[in-house]
């Protein structure tokens, strides 16, 4: 018996529980041509909202009303009856809310396992390609500028941040607890963290980046997003990864002064990372070079089985989650 | 005696009549180095809203209160006593709203008579070199690509639309009133113009760019601009030239859904053409050649005399100005 989450619903905030359904199912034998797999994690990612939207016009269809929920993942061939794939090899993409799925050549990526399956999940993954693609190749970073970073006590803006010290740039960081800030600062080497909750931004702003924020990665949106609009430099560039704060369809606490993108001349550059998985062995060598190096951090927050997943996914937007969330599967 | 009009207060909302003070003086005799310069024509710009207001982060610093108000303008040299300017040379830059002023060498610049004065007001001054520089050198435009352009019918889109015409795009126009929309698609060429005031835009864009906007070109902001964010293509890019609908400190009449810039992966940038009076020579050779070639119609909203400025300055404001508004001051 196989269990899984299905879309039942599209939620019209935040995900509920009417927003998924449990289902319990025989896998049927496996068919020629493809192989078993055992899932071990499933990754929780903010993006993971839009993937239940409605609009066709996004850069993923949306998950159909009765679909197993799609999610990253990684996991363990079980049995194959493909080339592609011999058991015992780890695999990872797009796994989906399920204990156990049969996946046809190409349709999971083969990762040596060369390190473990928490650093594939904390910064081998999604995280970890997105934060260097967004700050490396989208961002053009110098040495010696000024990197602000959203979001940045999260499973990407963490690693922007480390990656932005490791290149040579101050880092700012603003979060939304004292003891994210204090991780970022003391454990992670940001050269300042503010917290927008409690601290004002523009003070903060102006004090450590008095010449101006060069270089900006955005994965909140609203009051961060408005307060650094207003502290760019001129031609500075804004990295567009996320919007976490305005994906349950909430208004936004705070509308920038779009004029700044004018009168400061900035580029906005937005992307997303499933785009790019061409891209991503390329990104992951480099992120074992920082990670050898002994200049990466992650936290992992690890939700115990599928069951908890439904719920555990609205830390994310509620800013509870301690470092990148993922869901532990089955036991690999 | 010399009329001019100084900066009196910064203005909250729109120009008013506190704004700015008439003063009538005389001018010292010309000192050794200098030009006299007697101005035929000042320019009345939207940019001109930003040069009051008191951010000295913008692109220029601002108006001091009691100096000459900013403008574009042009204007003939009278007498001079510096070999860099010789009676008769028409000269074009910052004048500002003065019927005479004495320059150094360097602080205007000197134009052929090959055109009429209304010309250069019209094409080959700010308008021209915005619409020309932003359209082609930032949005980098490729033939049959779908153009939309808000602000259609002022002086900048109204020659942003022709010149995507005269390189192949297939042009949208959005405007205020029914007349501008006629005149976009009757008289200057435009596939389709859509009325932002009493159109659906949404279905407006989705019937003339069904599979959306490649490079969309921001005049006024709000509405217009949150409507072609909802139908630009993957990887369309937004040249950022300007937000009229809010120099004034309105708050903007819709806010746009910033998540699509991530979800499209957008790019947006932003310019001022201030920061490129090097390049105007190569773009008015341009311009030019589309003039000849009978590609570039526009039309000017005289107005008479320097005491009507102060007011018809809010005619960009208010979108009831036809053309490019310009003041009359002393008759060439």
């Amino acid at each position: 018996m196989n269990v899984r989450y299905i879309l039942k619903s599209r939620p019209s905030g935040r995900f509920s529980p009417e927003t998924f359904e449990r289902v319990q199912d025989d896998l049927p034998p496996l068919a020629d041509g493809q192989a078993r797999v055992k899932v071990a994690y499933v990754s929780l990612d903010p993006a993971m909202r839009g993937w239940v939207s409605p609009d066709t016009k996004s850069y993923l269809p949306p998950v159909a009303i009765g679909d197993t929920m799609r999610s990253l993942g990684i996991g363990i061939v079980e049995d194959s009856r493909t080339d592609a794939y011999s058991t015992g090899d780890w695999v990872t993409g797009f796994t989906g809310w399920t204990e156990r799925l049969d996946v046809a050549p190409g349709q999971l990526t083969v990762v040596p396992p060369t390190v473990s399956m928490e650093d594939y999940m904390g910064v081998f993954g999604l995280a970890g390609a997105t934060a260097y693609h967004g700050l490396v190749k989208v961002g053009e970073p110098k040495a010696g500028e000024t990197l602000c970073v959203t979001g940045a006590a999260g499973s990407v803006g963490s690693l922007v941040g480390q990656i932005g010290k490791a290149l040579g740039l101050r880092v700012i960081g603003i979060a939304g607890t004292p003891e994210k800030c204090r991780w970022l600062v003391d454990d992670l080497g940001f050269d300042a963290a503010l917290n927008y909750r409690t601290d004002d931004l523009d003070a903060g702003l102006a004090a450590f980046a008095p010449d101006g924020i060069d270089l900006h990665f955005e994965n909140v949106g609203g009051k961060p997003f408005a307060a650094a609009l207003r502290h760019m430099k001129a031609h500075g560039r804004m990295v567009m990864c996320g919007f976490i704060s305005v994906y349950n369809g909430d208004r936004p606490d705070e509308y920038p002064d779009m004029t700044a993108i004018i009168r400061r001349r900035l580029s906005l550059k937005g992307f997303v990372m499933t785009d790019h998985f061409d891209t991503y062995p390329a990104i992951f060598a480099e992120l074992g070079k920082l990670i050898a190096a002994g200049k990466l951090t992650y936290r992992l927050d690890v939700v115990d089985g599928l069951d908890q997943a439904p719920v555990a996914i609205n830390k994310l937007f509620e800013g509870t989650n301690t470092g990148k969330l993922v869901v532990k599967v089955v036991d690999a």
